[in-house]
């Protein structure tokens, strides 16, 4: 079903290639100040926001069982409501970082290179999950390193 | 507590002012391919990883009350620490978004301009939070439109 509204394509085209985090941090910006909401933009309530629409993400694929990478048995219309619950996701996790102050693209740059740190293409490489299943563990236990299973614990994880 | 890494601010000076959806959808990509983590990546594994990162971000403002704007008390290493779960989450976003086959950047102007047809300026302007509310309330129930207090439904939602 592409009901899309005038100008969501035409006006976009070639553009979304470089949507830039910037560019949608000013938008929402723009977006609460033209509707005097900055009021409501406090950091925990779009926490609860962003908590929502993740829940509203999840319903869409709550009975299906795993899915398919490209969703290839999809419906239009289900996928357009899966790019805009992803999009809610996004928007507000975009306003959250602004309100609190954080460079989202910034640390992303610098959490990329953490995760690259943590998880060394040598140690991880070669599709055991017992390895990825160990890392992945320790990731939840970030304040109790030197764990025995992970040999890049205490070495590597800059500021965890 | 600064414990940066090596490059993590000389190699990203200037170039974190535009960071793109697509340049972080290639680089997670690569990121699991290096590894070969293509095979834990299906959909919903990433979106249980996402949700997991909800939770840590979550927990970060879990006890504290609402808190002030830029977040002016916090600890560096609290800050940092609240970059990298911002981070984790967007991550995931990503990659969720790519293995589903949704352009992500593409879907979020999409979707802020549903959210501006749905939220007129007009309409929402002034502070109500009676106004703000109603209208937020109505969003969570896409699927039952022509809710009486709210004079946009049924005329201007696209896709929902
Ligand atoms: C274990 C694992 C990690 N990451 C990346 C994405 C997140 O940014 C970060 C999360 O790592 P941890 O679970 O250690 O917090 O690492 C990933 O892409 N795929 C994985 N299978
Ligand atoms: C009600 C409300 C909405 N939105 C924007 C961000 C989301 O992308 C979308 C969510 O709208 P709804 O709650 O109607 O799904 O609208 C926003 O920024 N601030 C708000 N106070």
């Amino acid at each position: 079903m592409s009901t899309t509204i005038e100008g969501a394509v035409s006006g976009t085209a070639g553009e979304e290639e470089g949507v830039t985090l910037e560019s949608l941090r000013r938008k929402m910006a723009d977006f609460a100040r033209e509707r005097d909401w900055d009021q409501f933009h406090s950091p925990r309530n779009l926490l609860l926001a962003l908590v929502g629409e993740v829940g509203e993400l999840s319903e869409i694929f709550q009975w299906k069982g795993e899915v398919p990478r490209g969703l290839p048995d999809w419906e239009e219309e289900e996928k357009q409501h899966l790019g805009e619950e992803l999009s809610d996701v996004l928007l507000y996790l975009v306003r959250l970082s602004d309100i609190c102050g954080v460079d989202l693209g910034k640390a992303a740059l610098k959490k990329l290179e953490l995760n690259a740190l943590k998880y060394p293409v040598q140690l991880c490489k070669g599709g055991s999950s017992r390895k990825h299943t160990s890392y992945s563990s320790n990731a939840h236990s970030r304040r109790s390193s030197n764990e025995e299973e992970d040999p890049s614990s205490g070495t590597s994880e800059g500021t965890a």
